[in-house]
């Protein structure tokens, strides 16, 4: 392994790159009787899976599959004890930094250790609380959204689909689809639960790359005002709407969802994405905020990650990728519209639409992952290698899931009649 | 007005027959100036509703409505005052006596009424505590129960679909449907979304007079098990099965749904308008009963009258109509999945479809009067119009929701991949 591929390259305060190890490496000796111990915790942990697991004296250049498993080799003794003791936190540094080297599918060995965490009851370690506030203030936010968005465009570039540069769930309303073809049906998919028609104007709050709001503004002919803390994603979507010619109907707004009150009122609000950074703690005033927003038979949507139960967020990826974001469930998410005055009109979980879209997202990133690596070191190009393959297995397991709720006021009827015109052909 | 008419006519311990307001009505004589002052305050809450009150002074014959709108008369002191009071609990018994008259459209008056409660807030007196408990245990849901249900088949077969007999919400798949079409379009729109196949088990909770379930066995081919506390309808559900020749094929059960724990595994649970009989007290049992009743593949749908906020059913109501009844909100609900391993899949709420269910309900109930008068004393006979006319309401101003809740396993990935199946023409 080529060691000064693990210095940064270029991404002031990532923190992406995680403790070496090296220190330790330096004396590591054979392992002892103890080790081996270890060492068989963790195999039996892992079950029947077709996962071979060995330790820093096999040479890495023998460490090979069998029959389509999985190998992997624990490089130090501080990693077989980090790895025992809490496998949800340090599986993640440690396999971004090389010192759990994985031969074979990734995906194969995820899969084994979320059977392995149901079998021991589904939350050991899954619990563990982050000390992270539960709503985050303004400048909590900013500082989050910065450290995951604010990477470079280039980068998302690389492996999002490559027409509406969306970084949320696809909708493959046929399984064939390609990524690009899920990004567009899932914007249709929204417009259409939200009835969209001409001249209606229409709140975003967070707009990724803009990729959305120009959608709408194209194709549904609405006039859009979006917000989005990013300062990277925000400079690319102004850009983007001037290409396209919708800069007098489309409006980014480099600032807080929480800075949008005014006298305008919207006929639809519509967040994709973006709950996830929210925090259940202002889920009320972001209710009281969509209240104040829209008109009186106004409509809104939320697409967020969710879970069946609550759960904090893997320690690792709140760590490393995605500092404050917390998954809401249904439950908590009611804090948003039973105290506002707000009506649920329809639920849906397509879960499986985001292990779907995040294989399409890894295998892109791994067709171009020699871009990546001019852009950021080692640690960083495994680190997301494991976050997407990761999020794969929690959205295939059931750990996360993906709702759509469309709601409007209480009591307003100004509603659809049923659902049929979500699916009826164009 | 024939007083008469007043006494029970054959239904023994209905608790139909209110205060005749008999005593108070000897002493009438005029109204004073304060009992025009009260009259005022009932008018003024009204506002701008083409509404017109009188007192007893005004004779009866008198009493018309003006312009297509209503004219009210109120009969005697205690009906004024009572009605000033508590109008949400004494409305009902005072229309349901005749001593609160009504000339005209009763769903305008209620229509105004409803306004009137929004304008002062929403929330006076619907939050009056009714005293009884959230989580009724088998003898209180059997007196419950047979207090509604039990009061004659054919009564409700005048009025219900002809065909299913379905007292729930139907789905009006399109406006023109009739209600037997629109309730045959309920029961396909609950299975598909179910995705019953040939030879798969369903256990339901509350059969009704067994329509739904014979349906699911004739249509679908599944083998049914259906649970009911209500003699009449199980013995009503029987003799339908028998006459179908589907008894080898549908099992009704005259027992409590709690009951139905035991060694059978189902392919599906489903509940059609029960819920609202179990109590929030009683929804983590539910949860995990369903959880031992399903198969790891299972999967299942509630659907239930609901709320978008926590609110007690209407005291009249409650007292009169449904002892116990209770609809939750999303959020009440959780506690039937959350605990237990349960994953939302999809959330649909159909609340102007009950109006529109009611309203049909309600015509046949009026082109069948001279039946049920036959069957029942006129209190009886103005107490369910009532009920029918403001229910229609309750849903209208969205008091009420309906919701169909699908779930299955966490984790689960045998489960549809859109919700197009739902829709496509068969």
């Amino acid at each position: 392994m080529n060691r000064s591929r693990l210095e940064p390259l270029g991404v002031p305060n990532s923190g992406y790159t995680a403790d070496s190890g090296a220190a330790s490496s330096a004396n590591l000796g054979q392992p002892s009787a103890f080790d081996r111990f270890l060492l068989k915790q963790i195999v039996s942990r892992l079950g029947d899976a077709k996962v071979t697991v060995s330790l820093w004296d096999t040479p890495a250049e023998n460490v090979a599959p069998r029959d389509g498993g999985v190998a992997v080799r624990i490089a130090d003794r501080k990693a077989l004890i980090q790895l025992l003791a809490n496998p949800e936190l340090h599986f993640g540094d440690l396999y971004s930094a090389g010192r759990l080297e994985v031969r074979g599918d990734l995906l194969t060995l995820l899969d084994a250790a979320y059977r392995s965490i149901e079998r021991r009851g589904g939350l050991s370690g899954w619990l563990e609380r982050s000390g992270r506030r539960l709503a985050p203030d303004l400048s909590e936010s900013r500082r989050n959204i910065h450290h995951h968005y604010d990477i470079g465009n280039e980068f998302y570039r690389l492996w999002l689909d490559r027409e509406a540069l969306q970084y949320t769930c696809a909708y493959y309303a046929s399984p064939d689809m390609t990524i690009e073809e899920a990004q567009q049906a899932k914007m249709h998919h929204v417009c259409r639960k939200l009835r969209l028609a001409p001249g209606e104007r229409v709140v975003e709050a967070g707009s990724g790359w803009g990729g959305f709001a120009l959608f709408m503004a194209k194709n549904y002919g609405v006039h859009v005002r979006s917000f989005n803390i990013s300062r990277e994603q925000v400079a690319h979507a102004r850009d983007w709407a001037k290409q396209l010619g919708l800069s007098d109907r489309v409006e980014f707004v480099e600032d807080d969802y929480r800075n949008a009150a005014g006298a305008d009122r919207y006929d639809a609000f519509v967040s994709i994405g973006m709950l996830e950074h929210v925090g259940p703690g202002n889920y009320p005033a972001l209710g009281k905020l969509i209240d104040s927003l829209i008109t009186p038979n106004g409509r809104g949507l939320i697409h967020t990650i969710g879970r069946d139960r609550p759960d904090r967020l893997n320690p690792w990826i709140d760590k490393r990728i995605f500092p404050g974001a917390y998954p809401p469930t249904l439950r908590q998410m009611m804090d948003i519209f039973e105290p506002n005055g707000l009506s649920v009109l329809d639920v849906e979980n397509i879960r499986l639409h985001y292990a779907e879209t995040l294989r399409a997202w890894l295998a892109r990133y791994e067709e171009n992952v020699d871009k990546v690596r001019t852009m950021f070191d080692e640690t960083f190009v495994r680190a997301w290698r494991l976050y997407l393959a990761g999020s794969i297995m929690a959205f295939m397991h059931g750990k996360l899931q993906l709702f759509q709720v469309l709601f409007a006021r209480s009591g307003v009827n100004d509603v659809p009649w049923t659902r049929a015109h979500v699916y009826e052909r164009g």
